[in-house]
């Protein structure tokens, strides 16, 4: 074996031309060995093994500086720069992270797990090395789908006058997380169809220098295409077609759900159950929230021609498999990987009449943070968007964290943004949302899987108003406001503080942000002592508007939610209780609050 | 005279084509005139008179829909569509909002003054009319600065397989607020050149149709070329070359400084004071924050060869005249309008050993939201980024609102972003910035003009500490936090409490995102009120921040900012005072919550 012995891209170079197909197939072999185990990006990881042994044999990693976009593709990178025994030895595998990771090796240059940053990072490497006058090689190394988001055309852009060397490997698998899409796709096709010769190249219609690889799973292919490279003093592209998943049946079979998987049986392809959520990328099982707005949307859609569900390359998150895309027609877009045109398509849909839903991930909905304001917002346009994943037990690397969401919407002037408590409460706002017409509304659908609340008292009017619900009238001066996913931690607190012979009122806020202030203000007549109870940062968060509107009166608040900071790879209970978030802490401040 | 008889677009269309070129002269004078009384984007609109006639002629607005582009080029439009009074009674002028309004009129569909949304949105207003299948016409107006904008390709690359008809006309003045930067506008060149058979056309490489017209401002030659699209039943680029500033002398011999301007003369176009801020677009005049930051960049570029400043299209905002963009050479890059781009550049600048220094608008900085938390702040980059024009007294229309920046930036884990109250503290922080090591620092460069405090007391050891400057020493129980350009507002509001018998401690918090939360908890331990005052909005604020540390104290804290919401050509005193935001309610509500 060859894998075992590699320590360093030094001592790939030093093997034979002629081992490489057998050391591509061990670091296959590991692929699917350590994903099998601990779950992974599958799919692009057996796409990329050639490349990545390519890319180690013709530069000189950490000298020369390899940027992978996203960085969900670098099992193979790690494999060969030290870090095998990771995808080798059982009994450490998923130790490391997912992603690229500066804190594990010298030969990564960047935490990242957002897509189309590459390029942009490059040019920034490239731009230092000149002005330091030094001589090295920068190699962005980005996938076919990344290329859609815009930052990545802003990229390009501008290291097309860069004048110097920097070399952009696309990585063109035909894929991006679902099915590529839009005109680029299309110009990659042609590209691939005619061996690089297409008229009207994207590339070079931005002023770059353009090479295609036919074969991008032949290594000395690459070889050669690279060593060309190495050193160049313009910048230039270097395209190269591979094969997403291959060397494993089940992932050359389904692209699409062996973009990311949890763990599975490697002989049979057959997912297992109890996969750690990871890079925000999971397929979904039935009977979670994305089913049941899958069915939701397609339910109404056959009521509502104008409704049109939009993704942007995460369709199944928000419950709409192929089947439901095609009953959907034209009623659904995915829009692949542009989270900036998704936003501003929807006000666009919005203000012409039709009723646009867009589910994203909250971590991703962040590109598009000036849209909602400027698009949405400004012309309070009635755009629904279905937050996914904002929880602390969303995904759970730095990259890709969850719990920012609030504090981020919070920031938008008119923009309605529900907490749901439950199955129950979730369709009934998503109901109301797909019918509203007074603005935006978002919904963040929670997190922590589906909890049902048969009891759960629904108001007749829609959920403009800003009330909340009350779950339980207290008679003593203490109030616990606990939303969306807490409100099981703010039951179990009451309960506590009952068998001290504390009756606290229970609160569903409903509204993470868009509380109506009087009632609010109100509080402070009512109770000495408010606790809030958020699955969010505490800063810039529910809680803190609280806080602030409650700071002049002398009651005292205290916000429970989480801390500011970029935990990785955590586990979400002991986040939890680090930031003071357990029924025991809860319950004895708020008893400490109250002088008990 | 032809326009003042103008009602409706019909209007135009019932006149003969010969009167056009009067009309359009007519137009012409009328920017003038009123841009020079009021202030305006005189050199955008000038290009743009005959392509607006054109379009007017051509298609039926509002039934067809016109979508122009960050729409501050749109008085032309104005003119047609029943609000020429705006333009040519002196005593009406600038009373119409400088950009589209769907409040003023039914041919405006959006209110917007970001760039690069139109496609879009366009792509939006098109597919909403295919699912009421419906037949209209939509056309989305974009200038050639707009395109390096990610969302621009964003929205094309999608609109490239819409498979029904979209109208995208690029208004190629061969401009950006200031000059074009990136490959793009190399392909554009190269297609004005070849009269638009350039190969590699980058439209037709998205898979979308391309028609060119060289002489953009002639209206006839538009009216035919945009008579051949109507209907059509494909996406479609139409490329049209005009001139900037065409028609006024001095426009077009300084095609930068004539993008935007306050009052002039119109007979020789000198450049009268006091213009009102608008659109986020002042040349600056000396002796501004503005200077002062160019000025210091130049000094510390040659101590300093691995400085480099960043600008996303509009350099002079941070000082970088055209002579000192010449004497920085490659230690200045304009990324064109780029924002998200900027900042990740600015990332990998920073690995790479590099001290990048992005100066930017609040407003367009929402633009890279992730890319600070992504890519900036989970890297830990030394990166530093200057705020401008975050103030009430910032730019006053709703489109470019400059008070969400601290709590935009209040998301951003790892980020310090101070906020100095003088000229003297703000050279001390930036001069520290550029050589901070430790993570990244934004600075709020004040937004209500250059004070000077020769008494302010600096920290020996920088600010990372997160400590502020106690400005005042108090004997009772009252604390002022006055932040930034709020200390004058602080002081007077001191000095009345001193009258009234109160010894107040007024705080310079130095840190509108970082203070040290001990700190702030002590306050609760010497003070029973604490009031926080700042030029940003409140909720998700600096002071939300204070009330949610101090919540628990029982200490009454009492937070002054704005009000989230989209004021629009606001006054800002009036806008402070509706905030409460006065020496007498703030010396007031303090008076009351200390029961006196």
């Amino acid at each position: 074996m060859y894998l075992e012995h590699i320590e360093s891209p030094a001592d790939v170079r030093a093997l034979p031309a002629s081992v490489m197909p057998a050391l591509c197939a061990e670091i296959r072999d590991a692929i699917i060995a350590s994903s099998a185990k601990v779950g992974g990006h599958v799919g692009p990881n057996l796409g990329i093994v050639e490349l990545t042994v390519a890319l180690h044999r013709v530069f000189r990693s950490p000298a020369d500086k390899l940027v992978f976009d996203v960085s969900h593709q670098t099992y193979a990178h790690k494999m060969l720069t030290g870090r095998a025994w990771n995808y080798l030895d059982p009994t450490r595998m998923g130790t490391l992270s997912g992603f690229a990771s500066p804190v594990e090796s010298e030969h990564d240059h960047f935490s990242m797990g957002h897509t189309s940053t590459s390029v942009s990072l490059a040019a920034g490497l490239a731009r230092a090395r000149d002005l330091a006058g030094e001589r090295y090689d920068v190699v962005a190394v980005i996938g076919d789908g990344s290329l859609s988001g815009g930052l990545a055309f802003e990229g390009l852009d501008d290291v097309a006058r860069l004048g110097t060397g920097l070399i952009v490997v696309v990585n063109d698998n035909e894929w991006s997380i679902s099915q590529n899409q839009g005109g680029l796709y299309a110009a990659l096709a042609h590209l691939r169809e005619t061996g690089g010769n297409a008229p009207d190249n994207p590339f070079r219609a931005l002023g770059l220098d353009y090479a295609y690889v036919e074969n991008g799973n032949d290594e000395q292919a690459l070889e050669s295409a690279l060593a060309n490279l190495r050193g160049c003093e313009r910048p230039v592209v270097l395209h190269v077609h591979t094969r997403k998943g291959l060397g494993f049946a089940p992932a050359e079979a389904d692209e699409e759900s062996w973009h990311h998987v949890g763990p599975f049986d490697p002989a049979t392809g057959e997912k297992l159950a109890g996969g750690r959520a990871s890079g925000g990328i999971v397929a979904a099982p039935p009977a979670t929230y994305a089913d049941i707005t899958g069915e939701f949307l397609l339910s109404r859609m056959s009521s509502d021609q104008r409704l049109i569900a939009i993704s942007s390359a995460t369709p199944y998150m928000m419950g709409l498999t192929a089947a439901r895309r095609a009953a959907a027609g034209r009623q659904f877009v995915d829009v692949g990987i542009a989270e900036e045109h998704a936003v501003t398509l929807a006000a666009g849909l919005a203000t012409g009449g039709a009723h646009p839903v867009y589910g994203v991930y909250g971590t991703f909905l962040q590109r598009a943070y000036d849209q909602i304001w400027h698009d949405v917002c400004l012309n309070a346009a009635p755009v629904t968007i279905l937050v996914f994943g904002s929880s602390a037990f969303g995904t759970t690397d730095a990259t890709h964290l969850g719990f920012y969401d609030i504090a981020m919407l919070g920031d938008m002037p008119g923009l309605t943004y529900l907490a749901p408590t439950c199955r129950e409460e979730y369709l009934a706002m998503l109901d109301w949302a797909c019918g509203y017409e007074g603005g935006p509304v978002a919904i963040r659908v929670p997190g922590a899987g589906v909890v049902s609340r048969p009891d759960v008292e629904l108001p007749t009017d829609g959920f403009a108003s800003g009330m909340p619900e009350i779950v339980h009238e207290g008679d003593d001066d203490v109030a616990i406001l606990a939303l969306g996913a807490t409100l099981p931690l703010g039951r179990r607190v009451a309960e506590r503080l009952a068998a001290a012979d504390v009756d606290a009122e229970l609160v569903n806020p409903r509204f993470a942000c868009g509380i109506d202030r009087d009632w609010v203000r109100g509080l402070a007549g009512r109770f000495r002592v408010v606790v809030t109870l958020e699955d969010g940062v505490r800063d810039g968060g529910f809680g803190s508007r609280v806080a602030c509107v409650l700071g002049p009166t002398g009651a005292r608040v205290r916000c429970f939610g989480l801390t500011h900071g970029f935990p990785d790879r955590y586990e979400p209970h002991e986040l939890l209780e680090a930031c003071g978030m357990t029924e025991e802490n809860v319950t004895r401040e708020t008893l400490a609050l109250l002088g008990r």
